[in-house]
């Protein structure tokens, strides 16, 4: 499996890559190429993954793990801007605001938005119809009900008076981080017009029980190998997932929800052997 | 034509209220609701009027138009962002970031930017080619090959130490107001799978008389009147067509591009003749 991430890995990053140089040179297409490198392109796996199971061609599934990556780098460009989470270091390197500036994180967030949907257009993913059903999928999972709205309710928890509840926080890291991680998992079920009620569930558990592990790595885990601050959520009297469940509680938490993702890949048999590893690997990893 | 433009808002502000009440309510639908409500709605108005020249009906127009202006109003919150442009006032109201927060400004602006590809992604507008059409084009012309890189390349002259020329700021304008505008102007064509040539020459004429004439209201208008901070540009030392042209040769520069925009027209008839009013009102406004 991690053979196949880091292949997945180098892929994705020169499909972002080649996008990329089609773009008009300069400070705005270099922070948008910065924001993609590195981390470890769970979501892009999810994609090709998901798209194997489904006989789907690998050329045709990688502009979504490229849009699919696109995205999520936006969204960690926009969340470390100083208005937001205030963070300087992401994947061990400085974030975009810091490398550059505020305007040039904003904007980059913003275009990489953008290129994102420009790569689900590709015609090499399919018919018109179903690069039609990705995008109104992937633009409802990724704003204002979906990711979006996520941040938002993250944002407005950091400045309630009191934090969230055990629900408010699932119900909260379900859009923020869920909703992008299923349309990740599904996409390979919705190139190929299948039912992708399976993977939904599955991504639904590992997306929670991911989430879950980042939370126990910002309190066990070490900045260098993260490539991120970690304690940041304590100091600030924030709902963790550890400080509502305990280290243990949350740690066991988590690896229930790995069984339950493992269990629903049953219809797909050992075809679906990477999927289980990627989820024993979620809660086990160090950064 | 002012009948039809006011017609024109009042569908397009009713189609994004209606799209904007299936999100979840709150403070993020309520600053993008927030942030669509206002203005002349002038890109709309392209998108309904190249329609109907191309027999597109309203119904399918709509989403479209809604669209432009979601990706409009997002443009704007986040231009006005304190590390952008730095502006309180917008269509005569307290900006995003003032009358909310700038956490709120930012994430309401991604997710009108993700509502403009939803509403692009309606059935109604036509066959999945016809959308997928529609997108493929609107992603460029908002992205990093376009909008995006317009407002960067303004952002990077104000910074320089030489203001931009002529040339450069026609080019930085064609960018970041002048490729919506064309998407917009082209979309009735495109729907139709029609040609755009004429309506791109009439809209890339359009586009820059229209922000020539700008930077003349910026000099010549009040902010009562206009609903946003005038004078800026020139406090700053900031090129604009005014300091380049002069008054008078920036009103004949705006002037002759109308005409060139109303001849572009030509193959159309009298069935474009609000797209000409349209032209002769973009260097007669007031605001």
């Amino acid at each position: 499996m991690s053979d196949r991430l880091e292949a997945v890995k180098q892929q994705v990053e020169s499909a972002l890559d080649s996008a990329m140089s089609a773009l008009p040179g300069g400070e705005l297409s270099d922070a948008m190429r910065y924001a993609c490198v590195g981390g470890k392109k769970l979501r892009a796996f999810l994609v090709m993954e998901s798209a194997r199971l489904h006989d789907v061609p690998e050329a045709a599934a990688l502009p979504v793990a490229a849009a699919v990556e696109a995205l999520h780098a936006y969204s960690l460009v926009h969340d470390d801007l100083p208005a937001m989470d205030d963070d300087d270091l992401r994947r061990g390197m400085p974030t975009v605001h810091v490398q550059w500036s505020e305007a040039t994180a904003i904007l980059a967030g913003d275009a990489l938005q953008s290129l994102a949907f420009a790569l689900l257009s590709d015609p090499v993913i399919g018919a018109a119809e179903t690069r039609m059903r990705l995008i109104a999928r992937f633009a409802d999972a990724v704003g204002a009900r979906g990711m979006v709205n996520g941040q938002m309710l993250d944002i407005a928890a950091e400045q309630a008076t009191t934090p969230l509840d055990l629900d408010g926080i699932k119900r909260m890291q379900a859009a923020k981080t869920g909703a992008l991680i299923i349309f990740a998992a599904e996409a390979g079920a919705l190139i190929a017009n299948a039912d992708p009620a399976a993977l939904r569930d599955y991504a639904d558990n590992l997306g929670l029980a991911f989430q879950i592990h980042d939370d126990v790595l910002d309190v066990t885990g070490d900045e260098e190998t993260i490539g991120k601050r970690v304690g940041k959520d304590a100091r600030a009297g924030k709902a963790t997932f550890v400080s509502l469940m305990g280290l243990d509680g949350a740690r066991s938490h988590a690896a229930e929800l790995t069984e339950r993702a493992i269990a629903a890949l049953s219809p797909y048999g050992e075809q679906a052997d990477n999927l289980r590893d990627l989820a024993r690997f979620v809660i086990d990893r160090q950064s």
